[in-house]
Order: C-alpha cells, then sequence, then structure tokens
C-alpha cells in the first residue's frame, strides 16, 4: 500500500482515481486521536474495494492513521484508488491501489442539532446505477452539481430524488424521516450513498428501510418529522422543506420526541455531548 | 491557467478532479505536432466546462499544447479540473480550475481497420442522467467497470447498453450501423459521451443520430453493417457481437461498402493513409 499523507500532498497525474474517479473516499470524526464508527468506515472501504475489484488496505495498516491526528476534532479524508496503469479504461491486473489521507480540522454545528435546518429539492436527479449504488466511490459529479443548485446559506442541504421523484438522500447526507410510528430511511440499491451512521442505526433497530416503490415524495413532505444525519455532523433535525425555485415550502416538521430520541441514540454513538428535551 | 505538463506530472490531492472527478478530459491524435479534430476537441472541452459551471482555458493557451509533441503520433491526453477548494461539494466561486496534459505514444492497429473486430455485450448497464450525458467528464466507473468484465484479447470492445436494453456506445468508442440506407448513431441525450469524430461525420451528413427509444437492441444486431469509431483509433468494422458469456453471437456483419465508404471519411478526416477496395 502507497501512502501519502498531509506533508506530502501530491498524486501522480496518472492516477486513476484523477482519471476516471476509479477509487472510494471514507470522512471519519476523529476525537483526540481516536476514530468513531471505526468498525463501519472500514468495513465500507473493505466492501466498496471489492465491488470495484481491487484490494483495500490491510486493517491493521488502516488502525495506525487516526492516531496521527492533533488533539481535537478532525475529519480524517481517506482516499483509495486504483493507483496508476491499465490501457484506458481496462483496468491493470493486479493493481497497486493508493491510499491518500489528510486530517481537516472540524466544528460540529450544535445550532443546526439545537433548531434544527432547512432544506430544499433539487432539481438534478440521481441517476439509478445497481452496480456502484451505496458506494462512496469518487464518481460524485452529481453531488457537485446538485449542490452547486443554490448559494443561500439559509438551506442546509439538499434533497435529492431519483428520476421518479422517490426520494434517496441529502447531497452529504442521509436521509430519514418518522411515519407510523417508526423511522425510515429510502433504500439504496440504486443510487445513493450507505452512510456509516444509517448503517449503525439500521443494525440497532433504530431506522427501518423504506422501499423506494412505497416512498415516493410525499410520503416524506407529509411524514410527522424528519432528519438529515452522517457520521460527521451528528443529526440535524429538518423543519422545513423549500421547493427548488425557494418558493413554496412543501414540507414542514417540527423537533419532536422522536427525532430527539433518534438524535440522542446517534450523538451517543458519535461521543457528542448535548442535552435537549427528548419528549 | 494553472497547468503541468508531463515533466511535473503530480496533482494536489485536494484536487477537486481527484476528490469528485470535477473535471473533464480529452483525448487527441497528434500527428507530427499537428493536432486532428482540434476544434471539436476544444469545442467539447468548452461546453462541458459550460456544463459543470466552471471556465475551460482560452482557445489560444490551448492552441500551444500539441506543438509541445515530439515527432510521430501522440496521444494528447488534457484533463481540466475545477481546481481545489470550495467545502465539500461545494464549488468554491470563482473555482480557479487546472489543466494537465500528458503526451502518451500512440500506434494505430491498422489489422482492425482492415479486418474489423469481434465485441461483446457488456452486462453492465449505463444509468440515465442527462445532467451529465454527452460529456466527456472525469466520472468514468461505468466504463470501467465495463471494461473489466472481460480479459479476452480477442474481444475488442464491448457494447454498453442502458438500463432499457437500448444500445448506446461501446465502453471508449462510439457505436453506429448502417440499415435502411443509412448509417445510425444513437443519440446520447441520457448517457453515453459525444465523441468529436461522431460529431463531424454527423455534421456531414455522413451519420444520423437514431432516437433511443427507435433503436432497440434487435435493431443494431439485425443491421445490415456496423462499426466502432473515435477520434484516435479511426474506425473499426465490426464482424460479430457476442452475448456476456461468449457464448453465442447474436450478430454478425460483413464488412461491405458502406462500411468502407464510412470509413473512408472518417480516416481521411484523421490523415490515416490505406486503401481499402471501398465497394
Amino acid at each position: 500500500m502507497t501512502g501519502t499523507d498531509s506533508g506530502d500532498p501530491m498524486v501522480a497525474v496518472t492516477d486513476r482515481g484523477l482519471a476516471y474517479g476509479d477509487g472510494l473516499f471514507e470522512t471519519v470524526l476523529v476525537r483526540d486521536g481516536v476514530p468513531l464508527l471505526w468498525n463501519e468506515h472500514c468495513a465500507r472501504l473493505s466492501r466498496g474495494a471489492g465491488r470495484l475489484g481491487f484490494e483495500a488496505p490491510a486493517r491493521e495498516w488502516l488502525d495506525a492513521l487516526p492516531g496521527q491526528a492533533p488533539q481535537g476534532e478532525h475529519v480524517l479524508k481517506i482516499m483509495l484508488t486504483r493507483g496508476s496503469g491499465g490501457r484506458g479504461y481496462r483496468p491493470p491486473i493486479p493493481a497497486e491501489p493508493r491510499c491518500y489521507w489528510q486530517f481537516i480540522p472540524f466544528k460540529p454545528m450544535p445550532e443546526r442539532w439545537e433548531k434544527g435546518v432547512s432544506v430544499r429539492l433539487c432539481r438534478l436527479r440521481l441517476a439509478r446505477q445497481p452496480a456502484l449504488a451505496g458506494l462512496k466511490h469518487l464518481n460524485r459529479l452529481e453531488n457537485v452539481l446538485a449542490r452547486q443548485e443554490w448559494q443561500d446559506d439559509a438551506i442546509a442541504e439538499g434533497i435529492l430524488l431519483n428520476d421518479r421523484d422517490q426520494p434517496i438522500e441529502a447531497t452529504a447526507m442521509n436521509l430519514a424521516w418518522f411515519d407510523q410510528g417508526q423511522w425510515w430511511t429510502p433504500e439504496l440499491t440504486e443510487c445513493g450513498v450507505e452512510g456509516t451512521l444509517r448503517r449503525v442505526l439500521i443494525d440497532k433497530g433504530l431506522l427501518s428501510i423504506a422501499k423506494t416503490e412505497d416512498a415516493p415524495l410525499p410520503r416524506f413532505l407529509n411524514s410527522q418529522s424528519a432528519c438529515l444525519f452522517n457520521s460527521v455532523q451528528g443529526l440535524w433535525p429538518i423543519v422545513e422543506c423549500f421547493d427548488s425555485g425557494h418558493q413554496h415550502v412543501p414540507g414542514q416538521w417540527p423537533i419532536d420526541g422522536p427525532v430527539r430520541r433518534l438524535q440522542d441514540g446517534a450523538h451517543t454513538l458519535m461521543g457528542y455531548q448535548f442535552n435537549f428535551p427528548t419528549s
């Protein structure tokens, strides 16, 4: 495994990560050198590399990274590429993957935890590609184009629908809504990124998977409460959802007991300490 | 415009081209310092940058590149990225795009021009994403996964269908078939890369665009003749098309007058000199 840390932050121009987005990444919350949800991040990287057809670094090799972080809260960004070589799109056999990492200083946004966020519906529709769905791969132009749709800082995130207008995720977070007494998150078998926090919340029974055909947009917009979450930011309640033109507000939600309880579950996993009333 | 040539072939690890595939590329045939189809390559780069929302290099700046090539035939590979910066997926405003280029020695394959090629149907289906269709962007995992499906060198290319089983292109070439007295190539409004040679052949009236809904797989498989082409390799007649398992041959074609005439038209544009009978 070739590695390059932030002291030597250069990549060969021939790296297939640049040429084709032929690789994966992880963004890991690290607090005082201790990574959060680390098992899940390592497992997703390994699963992703398996699906793309090359080797992920050994677990022991990865385990040496987070401890290099300075004190405080940082995001450890790991990029794993198939390396250089091959003929055009054809991958080299065997590949010589490369791993790059950086520590990025990070401050969470407790006001979003507390007061929730406004979001909007993105115009861009996610394409359905089962071969890549769920992976945190380096082909992220859809996310970039969607995030480019708005500049208003009062809008925290954009909701992404697929080409059948079914809600999937936000540009950089997973989505959930509370409805019929439980929390639902869209299945990600055709598009979207399988967040590590999403995975743990499902494993703990706090979140159920909604089949996309059973989850049209109105089911989200008319739900009882709603939120966004990822393994770095934690969980943000959604209080309102604007349409793409920011003119209408097709969805509004209270910050109620169910969303506080899910937030509490998520933030306990992430070591985020704060106390809001949970009922 | 920041540039890096092959004498200094490194890229910042923070470049959005690596992080998100947030960029475009061109592969240009250069013969003794003279680029072929250069107007079309520059126009596509500019069109693509416009669609992604950043600036392409000025034409005069690009014009200085091909002359740096050594004697002989080379591929000038140009990668244009949005550069570094922004917050996560959110692009910086203004962006500071970067341009990287390399000259790669190239030898065309006259035996494929003469005798044609065998191809196969890929299992991977192209996702339909109108926001990215046509662009030669850096999100190419679909092409990589498709090209990874076979190792047999007797198979020159793989035919890519969309998720409705309509033929679109090959992994690195455009596709055409002859049928009802003319050459057809699939429209690329939902997926696929708009090749520069394709564009010129259409502009010259040698190739017509087939609406995907009017061009199901059997229309290609049962056509009178068929070929693949791009601005580097020229035009390869297709003589047979295997299924994904390489067991059956659902399509077979002669190398006939129509394919030789289209090849002649393409190769005249590219300065490829060879004489095959055209009828």
